[in-house]
């Protein structure tokens, strides 16, 4: 391991947390928060020390640097943040508990959007900002960020590849163009510009502060609101604009990039897209169906219904987590679906969370191919994924994937079930946090929050929420005393 | 596809389904049950009448037999013993809607223990001897019963091998002793001392038919009783007997052939055996204690946890789904065990059900494999199993399964829950059927039962009960086209 290396990254994302806080700032200075002021204040100062310390500490760092360093640094990375983040909460005293304020910017950082808030609006607005804000910047990632601007010798090519494959979301990262801290800044510049549209868009109806947060948590795909009843009183026209960025948010970033190029037939040839807008269309029609029929009495028209079937359609494949209506009294093949879309989640490479579509089209391709292998043991085919043919290690690591993923919500479910809520809001509780949506069902449904669970399980769900954002393996990297040896 | 083939071994099966009814026509003749004989006598004749053409028809079959003449061959077999098995209980009219009586009766071949009666007590005793009898024949396979007792020429060991690799659970089936056939006798042999014994056991307690009648339920683990509260009015000495009986039926078979020859170490190091029994201790202590701790008042000593703890963990695990209790009423963390339980299920090559505790093993192999190649890449491992090297198609074809498993259990969740149930009812009835294991929880509890779904439902439930037994590939190939054509 090399701690120096991995000393030097984790200064370098202290720092950007540093610097993130003092919008927050400033904002409370502008409202005469004292409090809020004395928070971010505090907590800057704090994690700006840190980091210089961190730094100095890390000087004369070798440039090995593997795929488990890579790993650990987004881990440990993540956790830092974490801990450093909750402290304006705490400080403030605007969220006193220790494990409720670390929960809180875990599900910020981590565009997850479960709260353990029963109301938001009592917070400061310096607060609603860090805690929007937080899901702004996890979505993409911190240690993206600081990879695009920070300086990184061309020779550390690698290096940089290793970090951005820890953190960034699916089962590969390519490049876009030959550079790799050129793909970084070209993704992030997207997700800038989209998140300036969408927040251009919602300014028609919200004040600009108020479309500013909800932005981000759109941008993010995270779902934290300013609002106790998440977006239920919106203007239907920001609701149909929302579901509209939900869904461009959780396309592969890539995607932009080569609309950029003109290459729209390899857009439209793309095979994780084609599924992701499949199922979304499927299932934005079967539950408008299911809502005109086995529950007419619901919503006044079938314009009503389609608008909500999209919303939460929208909302729970991107793994956003806003909620336009009490979906936990939808009928219950709707709810089947919701549950569905929340455990597949968006595409690779977006800011959404779950299990990613590209996966699931890996998992049915396997299938088939191992169909075939029953029958006929001498044929043997080869998987492609948009024409490539896919090795061996991307299927294998994908059900391997899978199996951890089961394993991990195992785990966390038989914890969850020592506070004795119903099995269904155990569940869950697991699956929005470990997806990255945010609400689920019963006792975390629409209208309900986490505030309820013991301090053990909300342990449980910042473990679950960091794992599925990081997907599982940087964070379980760190508890296996193998990462830790010096070889 | 060599049909001729494919239609002689059918008509060994319904012989084999019209002899297995008599004793059943006996007894209600016995009990001079009128409408009763009228039933199995007609179900008897048309059932032989209809083999008997059928073996007239496929006269001159070639030998040719592959991997999916085999599948076909049990995918059809078992709906077709199915479709003439619910005669006898549509005929006397005991179970007059068609649905109802193919369902009760594919819950009893498949070992599921699924009911749609409300009173099981109202049957008639020959009905109750063909319920549990189908259990019996269920568990180990009317086709393995045939290929044990039919002549099959000693040139044909590749064809017995492709039927009872179709019909049995487990993802390898090995050889005993060199020739199939003797392997096949061996096994059923265990099976016929083993539920003798069991029976004698519970002689004790219980009248010669009630004995007998829980002897197969157990010995199949299935699940049917003869009482409405299942076994919960039974005596501690009967449920203590039923709860080892029903861990000794969920042990693959082999154990016991090794045990005969001394080779009481190689029992012993079987790493699947080990995985099952450390789960199943390690559950059971933690049901008892939960139910200690958690619900004090459910009973009234330690002793009493301890036996319906050990008792729902046995049948859970070995998908029996017995009652001893109603463990809805329990704490949600021995319910998340219980869950769970039902998921992994025995041990393959046993008469249980569920995902089979093997393929639990390899999926953890896997794992860890995958982790390890995650960091050193170069480092090639190979899995083991019991010390020999697992080759590549027995893992590919594991995680393979566990992707049809989850696509399984996902269409039929989505089909269940037009219903309207809530959503634990609708994952759990499909969880129990897909894992034969019979009662789930909430609607479908301890002391409900399925009278309540539709006829899709209940169509959606008998094709899951039958996938479950057959481990899905030869129901599924069925409805493959490419299975039917002719090459």
């Amino acid at each position: 391991m090399n701690y120096k290396m991995i000393g030097k990254i984790l200064a370098l994302i202290l720092a950007a947390c540093a610097v993130f806080m003092l919008p927050a700032l400033f904002i409370s200075m502008a409202d005469a928060q004292t409090q809020a002021v004395q928070g971010f204040l505090f907590a800057f100062l704090v994690t700006g020390a840190v980091a210089l310390v961190l730094w100095l500490f890390s000087r004369g760092a070798t440039k090995d640097f593997f795929a488990g360093e890579g790993m650990v640094c987004v881990g440990l990375g993540w956790i830092l943040m974490s801990l450093f983040g909750s402290l304006p909460f705490l400080i403030s005293g605007e969220i006193p508990r220790f494990i409720d304020a670390l929960f809180e910017i875990v599900s910020g950082f981590t565009t997850t959007g479960a709260s353990i808030l029963t109301d938001v609006e009592a917070l400061s607005r310096g607060m609603l900002y860090w805690r929007s804000f937080s899901h702004w910047i996890g979505g993409m990632g911190v240690l993206v960020f600081v990879l695009a601007v920070a300086p990184v010798s061309p020779k550390n090519e690698g290096f940089t590849m290793h970090l951005l494959r820890a953190e960034s979301p699916g089962p590969s990262v390519g490049k876009l163009v030959p550079r790799m801290r050129k793909t970084v800044l070209v993704l992030y510049l997207t997700y800038i510009v989209l998140t300036i549209v969408n927040f251009l868009f919602l300014l028609v109806d919200l004040s600009p502060f108020e479309a500013l947060m909800t932005a981000f948590g759109t941008a993010g795909t995270g779902g934290f609101g300013i609002r106790n009843s998440s977006m239920m009183a919106y203007t239907p026209y920001t609701q149909v604009v929302t579901t509209v960025f939900m869904l461009l948010f959780s396309i592969n970033f890539t995607c932009y990039y080569l609309l950029l190029l003109g290459r729209i037939k390899d857009v439209l040839k793309d095979e994780e897209l084609r599924l992701f807008f499949a199922v979304v269309v499927a299932s934005i029609a079967l539950v408008t169906l299911d809502l005109c029929t086995s529950a007419p009495t619901l919503f006044s028209s079938f314009g009503e219904n389609l608008r909500h079937a999209s919303f939460q359609v929208s909302s729970f494949v991107s793994t956003t987590g806003f909620v336009s209506a009490n979906y936990d009294l939808w009928p219950a093949f709707s709810k089947a679906i919701l549950f569905f879309l929340m455990c597949m989640g968006a595409c690779a490479g977006s800011t959404g969370g779950g299990f990613k579509a590209v996966r699931v089209l890996i998992l049915i391709k396997v299938l088939f191919r191992n169909i075939n292998q029953a029958l006929h043991p001498k044929r043997v085919k080869v998987i492609r994924i948009n024409g490539k043919a896919a090795n061996e290690k991307l299927l294998s690591g994908t059900t391997a994937y899978l199996v951890l993923y089961l394993a991990v919500f195992l785990v966390s479910f038989f914890l969850i079930s020592l506070d004795g809520e119903s099995m269904m809001s155990n569940i869950s509780s697991v699956m929005a946090c470990l997806n990255n949506t945010g609400p689920g069902f019963e006792a975390v449904g629409a209208v309900s929050n986490y505030a309820g669970f013991s301090v053990l399980s909300k342990g449980v769900l910042i473990f679950d929420m960091l794992a599925g954002r990081l997907e599982l393996f940087p964070i379980l990297m760190l508890f296996r005393p193998a990462s830790w040896r010096r070889d």
